[in-house]
């Protein structure tokens, strides 16, 4: 069988297209004792592989010509691991390739569910990041004011919903008018401010006239710098991601009033990985189920067909072109 | 009696200086029902005296034309209140001036210690400061890695110690290689970093080569961000002030790699003011009491004599000039 393999030929040293990548074909690997050889069915894009190509974070840096990382939903074609049997989902970084051989070890087979690429989004990566860093790090009181940063994003779209049902007041930052309505209309966000708009700082103050008690960042630089003026005493930052600072050379300087207003608000700045919360994974998985399940909880995704556009869709999401979870449908 | 004062004439827009302030003479002024006239003893020199004059902290801005700001240990001269009679110590918000009359109602008398100048640094607010700032925000355990900056200051010499005290390893980092000889030789310090000898970054990778598992951060800034390069996983920084970003314009941009460093090694940064810990007081001056007391904790003072140099002193304090805690004697 072709493997299609979607190769980072070069690291960006700016702006990340389509010239960074090349498109390929490669053996089908063979699985060995213990490993699985396995079909990618969905890619989760992520801001995060931007950041992979910046340097170290917590997995090491990417290299230039080796196969894209990436997370992906995956299907088991060849077990030799007693684990796991063909028909399987996992959830690996398989690589933007149609095919991958991965070391069982680590692997657990997915509950089989109904659209499977909520195992992406809601019930994936994104959303244990909205959930573990909300709960974990932002620890909103039920009436607090919390504000989110990408807010029409995959995770920050599943953050605001679940500090609605906890009972806050919430704000999103997003780009465009259009999803600033949808997050209002749709998934009944209390206020949406649209930074592309201009005066974000002076826009918050308005949506958040006792400040901001706990604010969900997923993109730091001006937006946090906003955000962090208008940030009410002993609030609380859960650091999620920094999308504005992944898309080129790195690392920028920090927002202003770093560390001053840290001190005279006494706020609180935690930074996360979904990782590190795996032990409430189980509690988790069961509230989102049954948020979702009773229509509390509105899943958005963004589906694109053909490994070949997984660099455009990428760049795109950098962009901020996406509204909820993107993903490529591979096969 | 006369009453010397001193205004601060102007706000300093850029660096301070002595032409900022105008010494000038007033009334003693008379307490009321519930007042209580009190007589200036040792004016209390800190970094966040010029950080109020950039705008409001935790308490408002400072206004040009008024008795400067500033907290001090005051005898007590005449008392029209139940609670306080002559010859009781109080530490309160004098001003910069002989005497001040004082609503009593959130004065206390002060223990009767000698040197009565401790109840300035030790058992004071630089004490206490540096008492919960690393206990409740740096939370160190045994073993570990502290960094505090601003090390020969008057907070940072006895973070640094407390943090010997309690097991860790102690670096501080200092301006100048006398202030780090002392640190090392004097106060125990396992290791100490001359800033001024440039290449911070570097010399703190290799004075913690398993990085950084605490840092005091009494300057932000530079500082704050070579720290912030060498931070171990699920460190912690305590933020104690910003004092390299106060004698100028309000507020500079933050160190690079803010937020993005706080994301991918998880770190936790903690804002906090001295007096949110009011309730943990009595534990933090039985604990440093008994320290001093045995020796094990070295309380190094920097007195000057006369209400009229406490402009320079203060421009002094912010150029790194003293050792320890530095006050004014007035009488």
């Amino acid at each position: 069988m072709a493997n299609r393999q979607i190769v980072l030929d070069q690291l960006p040293r700016d702006r990340l297209s389509p010239d960074h990548f090349r498109l390929t074909e490669g053996p089908t690997p063979e699985p060995a004792d213990g490993e699985v050889l396995v079909r990618t069915r969905y890619i989760s894009l992520d801001a995060a592989n931007r950041a992979w190509m910046q340097g170290a974070t917590y997995r090491s840096a990417l290299e230039a010509g080796t196969v894209m990382a990436g997370g992906a939903l995956a299907e088991v074609v060849e077990s030799r691991a007693d684990h796991l049997k063909p028909g399987d989902f996992v959830f690996s970084d398989t690589g933007w390739q149609d095919f991958a051989v991965l070391p069982a070890r680590r692997l657990a087979a997915l509950p089989d569910l109904k659209p499977l690429t909520h195992l992406l989004s809601v019930y994936g990566v994104a959303g244990l990041t909205a959930y573990h860093g909300l709960l974990e790090c932002g620890r909103p009181k039920p009436g607090e004011t919390v504000v989110v940063s990408a807010a029409a994003g995959s995770v920050g779209s599943l953050v605001g919903q679940i500090a609605k049902i906890l009972g806050c007041r919430v704000v999103g930052i997003a780009g465009g008018a259009a999803k600033c309505a949808w997050l209002k209309d749709e998934l009944g966000f209390d206020e949406a401010v649209d930074y592309k708009a201009g005066e974000t700082r002076r826009a918050l103050r308005a949506a958040c006239p006792d400040g901001i008690d706990v604010y969900f960042d997923n993109v730091g630089g001006e937006i946090f710098e906003a955000c962090l003026f208008n940030m009410a005493n002993h609030g609380r930052i859960a650091c999620c991601g920094a999308v504005s600072s992944y898309d080129g050379p790195a690392p920028p300087h920090g927002p202003r009033g770093v560390p001053g207003l840290i001190v005279t608000r006494r706020l609180k700045l935690e930074g996360f990985v979904v990782s590190d919360f795996a032990d409430k994974n189980p509690k988790a998985l069961s509230d989102l189920t049954s948020w979702v399940a009773d229509g509390r909880l509105k899943v958005q995704e963004d589906i694109i067909d053909g490994l070949e556009n997984a660099p455009a869709a990428l760049i795109g999401l950098l962009a901020g072109e996406n509204r909820g979870k993107r993903m490529i449908r591979v096969a």
